[in-house]
């Protein structure tokens, strides 16, 4: 199996846990922050930089890289860690997400979902199998299962029907998968914000014997108490020696509480995205350094931050690349963004160890604001 | 004085110079290629990047530092080194080249040029004084005299005229200028295409006696050969312990005809510029990397390079970020254009040691196409 999980420790005063995540392409500490590469590349930064900011493992998406450059022609190129040069662990996500994000260009059957390209127009077909042939392809050491991640709100019979359908595609994804020696496949739990839908769907892939599970359909709009409490009665369902990956969570309160409640893995396009509209993370909360009044700001972004951009740039520089629209103006706030959750979830990790988390959450927030804010 | 100027061989076959060149922030080994960092940043990279890479001393433009973020404000940070975090050398234009660039936004008097901002149309007014006061307040290590740039072609009365009065500011530029110790000025000489007015100008301003002569007006669309012949006649005329600097050149044969004609520095946007479209300087020519046939070639850039870029990257993955438009493209183009460019320029340093210059070059040019490409 490529894919081994070892439980470190679970924590006295909450869910979270630490463990170990064993790839083909090296270990990973949970709970871990995965930077996200959506085109074999994590935008506006080499492969080293990712690294050496201490990211472990890092996403990309099926769905973009089949349209451009293609999986056949990532295969020739010796698999996606050879053809981006990042030679730590991969994901990838199966492409539903994307596929459903779609809206009116595409049909969902049962063989499958049939969609229109957003690049071209150009018609193409997803299935389960077709899914797991694309990421065998990209060689990633984590793929999924091909899900449909339901929107928020959603009705129960929807849901209910989404949900059976996923169970359905992940048995297909099961059978289909070739390199379980090279890849390990994650199920994926679905049913919206139904307990009952949730607790069938994790029963039923639970059963299927995954090495790990992801858990999908949050994070899509819903108010941040609902993802807890699906959060609080789903995890429970899943096993203990598995590890558990909430998709699309990146901002630091959601990464709090997924922790808090038993998550290992989440990763989130969030960091790098506001990065490049000049919005960065800092101890004291979030700065659009855009703003005038950074104008003539000389300290650094964040002043408790030792990242390269704080050691070396000030506010003022860096808010001058933004309005002349240099390159190295996002190279410098997804450093330091990235940098930043990076050391969060070290942090967290920490705190985990020493059992206590929910001090640390609470030291965070006085800084950070986020109460105050809400 | 800031600036001091060895020179340590003159070669036998031409009239090309090995020298060193003594600056506050530095020693640089001439001849040698300037990158370009327009508003305080060569684009897409930090400055440990193009260190990296072996560059050892950069240009930027007063003009646009004077309009965002400011020379005040620059000042304030404690001078453009330390906001742009740039630690070696630094030489700044006068601004009038951009200036003038800007045809009908601008009106010339004996005073100084005025002219409407490109960005967002205010009025400002650039005189020889001004152009000193903004490049003492940016602190860069060589500065220039505020001078005309004559388009090409240029009637020889417009061409005495501008002249002259390029001679007259160079005047006043010398008296204004406060920190001689911190900053050397450079003359420029003028005179378009026509060799009585080169050699008035330059005898006038070597009269002046600045610590360097910078050769302005070519290189502005004139023929190669047209180019060759101005240099032929104006660098004898020029003094021997002077570092000589020829403006706006950058591409391998223009290095190549300036070097051989007894030129020391030469700057030009072209690598960086061309690098962010996608156009790359290999040692068999140049290379336009979107085009359809590098799709699936797994070859590095140039076979011959060992640069970051070509030891990590293949032309179908840099092919592929450009195609879907991702900043590591940029990236990856402009750290192999530039250290093409610098590694030319310690090949063109070492033959000249070596008295083969000219057999350097036609070595370069049996592989680099030029001449069949005429």
């Amino acid at each position: 199996m490529a894919i081994k999980f070892e439980l470190l420790k679970e924590a006295k005063d909450c869910k979270a846990r630490l463990g170990k995540l064993y790839t083909p392409h090296g270990v990973v500490e949970t709970p871990i922050f995965m930077p996200v590469g959506t085109r074999a590349t994590v935008k506006a930064m080499t492969p080293e930089e990712v690294r050496d900011l201490g990211a472990q493992i890092i996403l990309s998406n099926t769905y973009h890289l089949y349209l451009r450059p293609g999986h056949e022609l990532i295969k020739e190129a010796g698999g996606l860690h050879k053809f981006m040069n990042w030679h730590g662990p991969i994901l990838t996500d199966s492409g539903g997400f994307q596929v459903f994000s779609l809206g009116n260009l595409r049909k969902i059957k049962e063989e499958g979902v049939e969609f229109k390209s957003h690049i071209d127009g150009s018609t193409h077909f997803i299935s389960p199998e077709k899914s797991i042939e694309i990421q065998n392809a990209l060689g990633s050491d984590i793929i999924m299962c091909f899900d449909e991640c339901t929107p928020y709100p959603c009705s129960y019979e929807y849901a209910k029907e989404s949900m059976e359908r996923t169970t359905r595609w992940a048995k297909r994804c099961k059978e289909y998968h070739k390199n379980w020696d090279k890849q390990g496949l994650f199920g994926i739990v679905q049913g919206s914000m139904f307990r009952d839908l949730r607790e069938q769907s994790a029963k039923d892939l639970v059963d299927l014997d995954f090495p790990g599970y992801a858990i999908g359909g949050l994070s899509v709009g819903e108010p941040t108490e609902l993802m807890c409490e699906v959060l609080d009665y789903t995890t429970p369902l899943l096993p203990k020696n598995k590890p558990r990956y909430l998709m699309g969570v990146g901002t630091p309160d959601y990464l709090f509480e997924a922790v808090i409640r038993g998550v290992d893995m989440a990763d989130c396009v969030l960091p790098t995205r506001v990065a490049r509209n000049g919005t960065v993370l800092t101890s004291h909360g979030k700065l659009v350094i855009r703003n005038a009044k950074y104008s003539k700001d000389f300290s650094k972004l964040d002043p408790e931050c030792d990242c390269y951009t704080c050691t070396n740039y000030s506010r003022a520089y860096i808010r001058h690349l933004f309005n002349v629209n240099e390159i190295l103006g996002a190279r410098l706030t997804t450093i330091h963004n990235l940098y930043f959750l990076i050391r969060l979830m070290e942090n967290i990790r920490k705190a985990i160890k020493e059992d206590r988390l929910l001090e640390y959450k609470d030291e965070f927030y006085k800084k950070y604001g986020y109460y105050d804010k809400k």
